[in-house]
């Protein structure tokens, strides 16, 4: 059931190992397909030594475990709520990255003051705010979700496809398993450079029109990069 | 005898060195037996590139050398009086990583303001204060484990698995060896991770329900992450 | 066509990635063979784990492709500004490596505060100013060229073979691919050391006399580095 | 001739890179026969990837070529005037490794903070006062050494087998080649560390007895660590 997609995920989750992303078991994708309506998604606490896509589990829209000899990552809840809410993605990755991670513990929204942000992420990568009592002691993973979606509201995620949750860590998003990891790989790296920027200079600032610029060089209909 | 225990403590310490936390023969790792009460430990300033688990010494709870052709790791005093005070463990880990032992230098305590944090230590990994002239001119490495063991008086050794020696470096422990090296591990990450918060920003703060929470969610009877 | 100018520019990208200046299909190396006119660049977009010398595109001082089956890196419009104003460079590299682009962020100039500065960048490497929307809007990529070269109406680009683009990243040059290429992995370390020279003294000081001396040392008719 | 000697100078010259201490032609590692007075050293400029122990160049100790077909480093005449001054040394490393040349160009002696500094660094770190126009503009490396060996002249330079050049970089030496180019390895990771631990609290204290303690652990009578 869904082995090509399995294949496709299992070795996305690799690639978070071989990009740096995650030590131990930490971290996880997943990707859809849309027209089942069925998530592929790692297991819980499973090495990443020993993982085949045959370990991957598949749930449905509700978070219904359809097929798998194991449990899913404790995350699933999570990425099923962004599913329903963010029709235009196709796979979720979260990791807990050394510099996403440490600006998600700043509690502070990562700003685009960059080019190589805005090739990417057309805004800051916001960050959640302080989850409460109820969401934490209820639904935690599913509620989780809901507090990425709430602070999506007046945002794209196909045009800012990542999130900080407060305290906790990066997701991020894409069309497919693959262009997710390659957003969790870019929203380190410029969470790294923005530490440094600001170490340098806490006064900078940013010139918008170059936002804009690139964000669309590499997006919608008159984008130039690479070999279109 | 015990060979083993020995294989187990040899291949720790060489983990020690895959996952990048010592230089030259800095760290050592420990684990005990505790029906018979023997502790088998790295032998003091030998090469980790030749290292075999016939190497490794065994000593008793007195510190005295049961086996083995080489002196035992000169911290060995330290992991004696920890074994005797924490009846919980079972692997002792010590090395000079870096972000950790930074903190240490510091002479702060490590605050908890993330869930990777919450997920393997309870509270805050605390920093013992300065020996006295008393304890550093007398039984040194004794005295070591004895700092530790006193400012663990009013926590759980067992839910905050490690402490910052100041101006030395940490210890982590676990139920064995290696859980006491993966411990190691996490304090070196959130100790990095800490380190770029509190420069992003200084103010920052954590919200206490994600600690019980997490810390909860893979610890405890009610325990989910994972398999089983 | 320029086969071994090809063969050389392809090698001097594949560098970028073994010197860690470069993620995915970030950054590009051009080299111009000045008695045709002719420059060598590499194609936009296209994974550096299969790029080979016929991957090159070949094109000329105004910027029409002459040869190639694939599109110039869309950076080539700033290359070629540069390849006309600054006669007496062989080689440019753009790259977004962190620490050169961290300070390009910032938008401060990169002072010399060391021998390894002087070594190989007489003067501090410059920052660029905003661009206005006019630039933005316009030409970009050749306006960015523009920009750079307004930068150095009193400098010698010679003497200081690189810039930082306010909010984007570093450009290098050399006589050649390989001199621009080693030009950008000293921009890298120099922004890295500046980076932490400052955080531990924000008021630290340059002896200008050193700056000649090293500098001197390396270039010009007086030069003993080496085996000459 | 000093066929042996050659063979570790050059082998030490390559541990330099495998710690990765050095980039390019930067660094260099000499050692002296202090029977015939000559000198080993590498030459000037060569790359680490075709270095052989037959490329090493033979001096004395008035920096005059005794053999070697290759000009020996330019840092040559700093080398001797350590060994001239310094008569317990055997073997002398420069490199501009990142963190402690940070420190030279921050202009700062590189503080006592930790017992991983204590273990092999008896007191700060001394940094050099900025030279004068005489020594730059005289003979400037032969200068380079006098202002180290004035710097220490209240100092044990077997006790403190290092200094930092300002805004030029970290020297060290040892009883041969090997033990220099650990201690550049060990005040490379000490000025690592610091640089954190001062970030993370710049008023942080270090308690003296602990320097003593662990110095003397290691050095004189009453050493106790390793196998002896």
């Amino acid at each position: 059931m869904l082995e090509e997609l399995k294949d496709k995920v299992c070795r996305a989750n690799l690639d978070l190992v071989k990009q740096g992303l995650v030590l131990f078991t930490w971290g996880n994708v997943s990707a859809i397909d849309r027209s089942s309506g069925l998530v592929v998604i790692k297991p819980s606490g499973v090495s990443y030594d020993e993982m085949k896509p045959g370990d991957m589990v598949v749930v449905d829209l509700n978070g219904k475990v359809v097929e798998g000899r194991l449990r899913p990552s404790s995350d699933t809840p999570t990425h099923i709520v962004l599913y329903n809410a963010f029709p235009g993605i196709g796979g979720i990755v979260h990791t807990h990255s050394t510099y996403a991670t440490a600006w998600a513990q700043a509690g502070r929204d990562l700003p685009n003051i960059g080019t190589t942000h805005a090739d990417y992420f057309h805004h800051a990568v916001p960050c959640t705010p302080d989850m409460t009592a109820e969401e934490v002691l209820g639904e935690y993973e599913k509620e989780t979700g809901n507090v990425i979606v709430k602070r999506f509201e007046s945002l794209d995620p196909l045009h800012t496809p990542g999130v900080l949750v407060k305290n906790h860590g990066p997701f991020t998003w894409g069309k497919d398993a693959a262009e997710a990891v390659c957003h969790a790989v870019v929203l380190e790296q410029v969470a790294k450079m923005a530490f440094i920027s600001y170490t340098v200079n806490p006064d900078l600032t940013m010139n918008d029109l170059l936002i804009e610029k690139h964000f669309s060089r590499k997006h919608g209909p008159d984008a130039y990069y690479g070999q279109k």
